[in-house]
C-alpha cells in the first residue's frame, strides 16, 4: 500500500518553492527563509478517531482538514505567519490507501488556501483506529510572538467571531484565524492571546494564569452563535445558550489582551470581515468574575473540555 | 491527568538557549539559528504498540528512546545537526500519567546526549494502544543534505558498524549515526546516502532507484551482526545469517555512496569509532547483483520489511 500510496502523493502535492526536498527521502529540507529578525514557530496537534473525531460522522475529507486546520488555528494564536508542515497517519490496516487519499484530498485545498507547503511525512497501517498527527511551522513577524502571558490589568478582552455549538458543524468547518491574527498584530497593540479551543472560560483562565492576571467577562456581551442557541432550544441538559457559548469547546476564535486605546481603535474601525467584540477586561485581582445586569460581580468557575 | 503531567514536564525540561518559548503555550518558538547557507531538515516518525514496538515487553523508558532515536536517525541520513524536536503521545487512558513520564525518562537522555532541544508537543488519552509521533527539526551543514539521489556509476557502496537481528535489542538500543555522518559528510566526499531502518538490500534498491542507477554487493563483504548469528542457529526458519544481515530491518546504520578515491582514504583512515566496511560499488546498469565467490554476478531481489 505504501508505496502505492507514495505515488500518487508526490503526484498529488504541487511543488513548493519553499522545499529544497520534498515527499521521497529520509527528511524534507525546506529552504533558509528566516530573516535574523524572525523565529521558528512550531506545533504538533494529534487527533484520534473514536476521541477527537467521528470518521463515519464527519467522513475523511473533513478529518483531514480538521488535522491542518487545528495546527494553523495554534500558528493563528501566536500571530505567526504558516510555513510547512509534516503529516503522520496511523491508517486502519482494513482501509487500504483509499482513506489516506481523502484525507489528503480534504486537507490539501486548505494547504493551498493558506500557502503553507505539505512538506512530508509518515504514513504507517495498524489494527486499531485511525490516528492523524499534524506537526506545522511558522515564522514570527514584526511583532514576535503573540503570547499567552502578555495581559496587563485594564486591557480589554476581545474576541473574533461567535461562540458555542461548534459540535453542529464549526468544530469541522471552522477558518482559522491566520490572517486575522496577522493583520491585528501588525495593526493594533496585542498583548497575549490564544485560539478558544477548550471553551472560552477555560481559556481564559490560562491566559489569566500565565499573565498572573485575573479578568471580569461581561457575560451580556459574549455573541453567542445560532449553533449554540438551536443546540439549548433542542436539548433537556439545562444548557443555556449563554452556558455553550462559555464552556463548548472547538470555536476556533482568538481571545485577545489588547492595550485599551488600541482596543477602542479596533472596535471603531472593525477591520477584519469577521465581527471583533469586547467582553470584558483584565485585572490585577486574579480570579474570573461575571458582571451581572446591575453591575454586581459574582466569581465565576472556568468549564470547558478539560472537566468533562 | 493533563495537567499534572504538563506540570511535571515543564519541570523536568531543562531550559534551552534554543527556545524562546517552551511548553505551555499555544506553539514552541525556536530562535533564529540558521546562517544564510543552512536549510532546515524535518522529518517525522510515528510509532505505535503492537505495530512498531511491544511496549510490555521493551518498557516504555526504551520505547520513548526509540520515538527519539528513529527520528535522530533520520536527521543523520541528511547529515544534518539535530536542533529540536517536538511529540505527540497518544496514551491509553487507564495508565494516566505515569507511562508518560517513563516514555520522557527514557527519552530525555537521549536527547541530551544528542544536544537537541525538547520544543513541546501535544499530550492526549484515548481508549487505544500508545502511540508515539516525533517530529524532529535539523539544520544542514556546510556540505548540504545528503541524499538518496546522489548516487554515481563507479561510487563506493560503504556502510557504518553490522547488519541483521536486530530484534536481539538493538532496534531499541542503537546509537543513531549522526555524529558519524556529520565527521564523514565534512571530511569525504559523500554522494548519497540513507540510514538502513528497512533492510539493507531493500534501502539499497531506493538509493538506487532514486539515484538512476544499479549496484553489485559483495555479500561475503557484508558485516553481519553476532545478533544475526544467534538467531540464526537457533531459527528453523532455514535463514542463514547472511540472509539476516540482507533484509532484517532497524539496524539504523548508515549506508553510503562514495566517491572511489575518497572512499579508498576512508577505509584506510577508519576514522570513525564504529567500523566502515566497503561491500560493492555502484553501477550504470540498473538492478541489484550479487557478487560470488567465484566472481560472477546474481541478480538479487530486494527483501525487507515492506514485503512482509
Amino acid at each position: 500500500m505504501e508505496r502505492d500510496f507514495l505515488k500518487w502523493l508526490r503526484e498529488r502535492v504541487p511543488p513548493d518553492r519553499r522545499l529544497a526536498v520534498g515527499i521521497g527521502d529520509d527528511a524534507a529540507v525546506l529552504r533558509q527563509w528566516l530573516s535574523q529578525s524572525q523565529n521558528l514557530v512550531v506545533t504538533a496537534d494529534l487527533l484520534a478517531d473514536g476521541t477527537h473525531f467521528q470518521l463515519d460522522e464527519a467522513g475523511p475529507r473533513r478529518v483531514g482538514r480538521k488535522a491542518l486546520a487545528v495546527n494553523l488555528s495554534d500558528l493563528a494564536a501566536m500571530a505567526a505567519r504558516p510555513i510547512a508542515f509534516v503529516i503522520s497517519l496511523l491508517l486502519p490496516r482494513s482501509d487500504g490507501g483509499e482513506l489516506a487519499k481523502e484525507l489528503y484530498e480534504g486537507l490539501l485545498p486548505l494547504a493551498e488556501q493558506f500557502d503553507v507547503a505539505m512538506a512530508g511525512g509518515d504514513t504507517n497501517a495498524w489494527d486499531g483506529a485511525l490516528v492523524i498527527d499534524v506537526t506545522a511551522f511558522g515564522e514570527t513577524t514584526a511583532g514576535g510572538p503573540l503570547l499567552r502571558s502578555g495581559a496587563r490589568p485594564g486591557d480589554a478582552m476581545i474576541v473574533t467571531g461567535d461562540f458555542g455549538g461548534s459540535l453542529l458543524g464549526k468544530h469541522l468547518d471552522f477558518t482559522p484565524r491566520v490572517a486575522e491574527a496577522l493583520q491585528l498584530h501588525q495593526q493594533f497593540t496585542l498583548h497575549a492571546g490564544m485560539d478558544v479551543s477548550d471553551g472560552l472560560l477555560l481559556d481564559l483562565s490560562r491566559i489569566c494564569h500565565q499573565s498572573g492576571c485575573g479578568a471580569v467577562i461581561d457575560t451580556t456581551a459574549v455573541p453567542v452563535s445560532l449553533a449554540a442557541q438551536e443546540l439549548a432550544s433542542r436539548s433537556g441538559e439545562g444548557k443555556t445558550a449563554l452556558d455553550r457559548a462559555l464552556s463548548d469547546g472547538e470555536d476556533f476564535e482568538l481571545l485577545l489582551a489588547v492595550e485599551p486605546a488600541s482596543a477602542d481603535k479596533m472596535l471603531a474601525q472593525q477591520p477584519l470581515a469577521v465581527p471583533l467584540t469586547k467582553i470584558g477586561h483584565f485585572t490585577a485581582q486574579r480570579g474570573l468574575q461575571e458582571r451581572l445586569a446591575d453591575g454586581s460581580l459574582r466569581n465565576l468557575t472556568p468549564n470547558g473540555y478539560e472537566h468533562r
